[in-house]
């Protein structure tokens, strides 16, 4: 009975610490690629793993990913579709999305980019109109996005929002393809803020057709997946001017290849895909409490649906 | 009876309107300088005011200022003191005082400054720490300050307040000169928001003294008053690395001077004074209601107390 940590982009000693701590040294916690005994490994959390690395562990019980998407699990055919998958859906997780995503609509409302090229002309000039009037539709009500719209809410400002199942948010209008197309969804909000989970129904979903049904000179803000927005019809819509400004976090390629025509376009602000951070200390307790309800045979917490993807 | 709005700085329309929709056609609503019978005046609305303006109304029961801040009216020593003094306390401008200041705390938890550098010279780098752990101390309690504290709270920021006299906000830990010497406080916090009134006792009141006790590498939102701030200690707190980074949106002279050094300073964010805007319609609302007030003798609404300045 151990863990291994499979995850290849950051050092994870906090992580190793607080789930030894969490679960005693009769649970060796180990991470990749140093694992002496691949056979005794009954769960591991995966994070870019290596494809095909699961082949080293007979006798896996459990699969966790550090984060909240999955598809690197879900997609990897090497994987068997028999363990079941986890998440990490912690509070500190949604907290930071949350904060990225108000970060961007107050700077959008603020016209905070266009103060700032003022001040570096020595420009005093108070803007005709101080706070932009938005609407702001969120794309995907599920822990993130559900967090999200219900803030947004509570700090006064015009919400509303969109998923595949009808969600109840106190406070929140919302819509599903059922009751409304997505087309004519769009034309009542000038904002969008995309967090909806990678499916293979979502690949690709942020076309021209569909920022055009926008009204000219909308927002919007990236924050569910880079495979979800068609990049060229990104830049086709501002060039048509349906958006005026774009804040991208994820992209289709990361890091965003130096030749990409993103850098060079001013409509839009590019992040380094950091609006979520996993708190390592709050996934051990996740993920531990996990360990444990799988030795004893209780309902793992946030278990992955193979069939919705997430 | 008539009311005359003296507000120099805009067109006020919409405030005129809705006055007079609010109050009937027996109230004229008359805005300077074309004010035909100033003997029948018993309200004026006064903002960027001539000195000397009111001595022409010989009938004058009340006075208000078109915005929370009333210093224009109670340093004006042409006024008479006898007069009662209102201000406007609407929630649209609580509200956009507080985006303003929460636009300021997430911009600098994220070094969004930082991020968009780098995007300037086409750099993918994700920040060694991705939000700054930030304690934010609250200068000042009042209806503006004690919303910005209460809104960080509840979006789960790490706030404290300081105010002259005790206030009971929920889930605020808060300080007064009696329970805590100004000094001792700020090494408490790291982020430091001043939204004071302009009193005598105001004035001046962000020296090196006071910027240099917080922790090197600190922050400042500046959204009371200009005069609060001594700018030549604000250089100074800089250069000793005091301060890392200010956002301003009040200065001792505005527009602020072309060949004033702020502008050249790397750390210093300059917006125009657009922290907060009264909303013509809510300020409407609450004038008419007070003019009524007035008329009839009851108590009215947001009187300012002239010992304590606001």
């Amino acid at each position: 009975m151990a863990i291994a940590l499979i995850i290849t982009d950051r050092a994870v000693t906090v992580l190793q610490q607080q789930l030894i701590e969490a679960l005693g040294q009769q649970v060796p916690v180990w991470s990749y690629p140093n694992i002496p005994q691949p056979e005794v490994v009954k769960m591991v959390i995966l994070w870019k793993h290596p494809k095909g690395v699961l082949n080293q562990f007979p006798n896996l019980k459990l699969i966790s990913s550090f984060g909240a998407g999955v598809e690197h699990i879900l997609t990897d055919d090497s994987i068997s579709k028999n363990i079941p998958v986890t998440r990490i859906v912690d509070d500190s997780l949604s907290r930071s999305m949350r904060n990225y995503v108000l970060m961007a609509v107050l700077n959008i409302q603020r016209q905070f980019r266009q103060l700032q090229k003022n001040q570096a002309l020595g420009k005093w000039e108070k803007p005709a109109v101080v706070e932009l009037p938005l609407r702001i539709g969120i794309l995907g009500l599920g822990a993130l996005g559900g967090r999200i719209a219900s803030d947004l809410l509570t700090l006064g400002f015009e919400v509303s929002g969109y998923s595949r199942s009808p969600k109840n948010i106190k406070g929140l209008t919302s819509f599903t393809s059922d009751s409304k197309p997505l087309h004519d969804y769009l034309t009542q909000i000038n904002l969008l803020v995309n967090i909806l989970p990678r499916t293979p129904a979502t690949e690709g979903m942020l076309n021209l057709d569909i920022l055009s049904k926008m009204p000219k000179g909308s927002f919007l803000v990236n924050v569910g997946r880079g495979s979800q927005l068609v990049e060229a019809d990104l830049l086709k819509a501002i060039q048509l001017g349906y958006i005026q400004e774009a804040w991208l976090d994820v992209f289709s390629q990361e890091p965003l290849p130096i030749d990409h025509p993103f850098w060079e376009t001013e409509q839009i602000v590019i992040t380094p895909h950091i609006a979520s951070v996993t708190d390592q200390a709050e996934a051990a307790r996740i993920i531990g409490d996990n360990y444990r309800r799988m030795e004893t045979g209780q309902d793992l917490l946030f278990e992955v649906d193979r069939e919705k993807g997430y």
